[in-house]
């Protein structure tokens, strides 16, 4: 294993104090319990949001800290789910008096310790509600989750339920948004090569040199099959194929588009895979009103990308378009 | 190999698609020859700015055109020179007849292709100046360069000298400003693994599993020494010295600082470089004024990070701030 690290079990704060660093004017990093919270928080009367989840997915949550987005982001070890007292610390810390949204990855540990601390919060007088997302079309059960995996349209749905809440929007009416965004979004993804948690030294899974994995999880789970590599135009099409159907998605709607990176695929191949995306989708009567083309949530430097697709209304398109600063998601400031 | 790309030899080509459907309200890209441009150049009566290299480094140069930054950028093949036609014909496109000012990184191929278009263009009668940068400290000479490489020092000087063309600077103060940049900047590198160019299908270089090469170009090129993997404190630390010693930087002076990712690196672990970098850089008396960490100037999916500083006046900080509307770097608008 080779990493720039120093001590393993050491790297997600170490991380975190680089994050501080670099970005004070936006946020602050609590170290007992572990949170990412913006530099103005609590903001009074509006409602908080907040996400979180193991680590290794960078700049998925704490990258996405920051106004307009998420108040707070709860880091676990790599690929870990966080506790529920970071996850309890984090909501109130954040509770500006109109409540606290929790946007959550479904994920059985997540789930639970996200559950936990919203009980913990309301017993406190601080309303929670939770949105739960399940975006991932490749598998229907996995190894950490019952149901679906929670990936990609989280990205989304922080950036456009964040927006709702620096407008003002109430708890419920997040809240709503953010079951919508999740409703709308669809997800899969494949690698080419895997990625090592720092903790335990080896790839999580082995491909030989001609196999890809499709439908691939963010912690390296298995996804629907092991094929021979084909190419870009081939396995872009198979994944927006599996994904439009799913919803499905039809001719006349508008979509806002991800085409993101697992975190060692270099930008000029996603750029290439976002040019085979981009012919799919038109030739099926679908408009890309908005795109990402990047590292958005990784899997440290695993090779391979995911595609995500969000049938987006004029309220999404327009909380999408707000201003927002944040480390890794900054327009209109 | 395995790669998310078609034909080994239309990557390039392809990928400039991708960018093109993903930014159209940014940029456009000309095929023939290729180019990319601002979608709304020539702009009258501004300093056209234009860079350009070999593939492989993306965001750097396509993903910095646009508004405040750089007018067109002309990329090659995979590591490879841009040609002196296409270069000549985006300099003639984003001339707005207050002349074009061409960054250039200090390699053979690119200072002799852009040396040729110069003269093309001056012989028409579009003013041209050039100004290198050859800011890494790691060598004197290299497998493709007389002199020092130019590397992370581009992405500042394409942002300052950007923000200097649009708030309307002429020529001769465009380039005199790149100038000082180029002789303010340091950089230097180092790999943890190396990477492979689609039209080779092999790694260009091999490192031991315990190996790193201190001091690598952003082509693989030999750097100053393999040496056992140490901890990232201690790389950071090393890189630091050595870039803080050749300007040298002193206590007092104000700094941007680039963590740049080779590509192939998650930003974990550039974050936690850059606190260690913080840490280094404060114990001198420096204050980093503005940074960047992430990935800017890769070298494919090559794992390893390079350290950039640039001692900044007021003048640069204040361009540095300026609004910016490209794929990879944008704030303001």
């Amino acid at each position: 294993m080779k990493k720039l690290i120093n001590d393993p079990q050491e790297v997600v704060r170490e991380s975190l104090a680089g994050l501080a660093a670099a970005h004070a004017e936006i946020l602050r990093v609590s170290l007992d319990p572990v949170y990412v919270i913006r530099a103005d928080a609590p903001v009074a009367g509006k409602v908080g949001v907040v996400s979180g989840g193991g680590s290794g997915h960078e700049p998925m949550h704490g990258g996405f800290v920051g106004k307009g987005m998420l108040d707070a982001a709860c880091p676990g070890q790599v690929f870990t789910s966080p506790t529920p007292d970071q996850i309890e610390a984090a909501t109130s810390a954040v509770n500006g008096g109109a409540g606290v949204l929790h946007i959550v990855k479904n994920y059985t540990g997540d789930i639970l310790n996200f559950e936990m601390a919203a009980e913990l919060c309301q017993a406190r007088g601080v309303p929670v509600e939770s949105v739960v997302i399940n975006d991932d079309v490749a598998v229907e059960d996995s190894l950490y989750t019952a149901g679906r995996r929670g990936v990609g349209t989280t990205v989304l749905a922080e950036k456009i339920c964040g927006a709702a809440a620096q407008r003002g929007y109430d708890l419920a009416r997040v809240a709503a948004l953010a079951r919508r965004v999740n409703a709308n979004g669809r997800s899969m993804g494949m690698a080419l090569n895997p990625c090592t948690v720092p903790a335990a030294g080896k790839p999580g899974f082995t491909l030989r040199d001609d196999e890809v994995e499709m439908g691939i999880g963010i912690h390296g789970e298995p996804g629907r099959e092991r094929m021979p590599i084909r190419t870009a135009h081939e396995l872009t099409a198979q994944m927006a194929a599996t994904i439009l159907s799913d919803l499905p998605f039809a001719g006349g709607d508008r979509v806002i588009a991800m085409v993101n990176g697992m975190g060692g695929t270099p930008l000029l191949e996603l750029y290439l895979v976002y040019g085979e995306l981009a012919q799919v989708i038109r030739s099926r009567g679908i408009a890309i009103a908005r795109r990402l083309v990047g590292n958005y949530i990784t899997s440290l430097e695993m090779a391979g990308c995911s595609i995500t697709l969000l049938k987006a209304d004029d309220e999404m398109l327009t909380l999408w378009d707000d201003p927002v600063l944040t480390p890794a998601l900054r327009w209109g400031i």
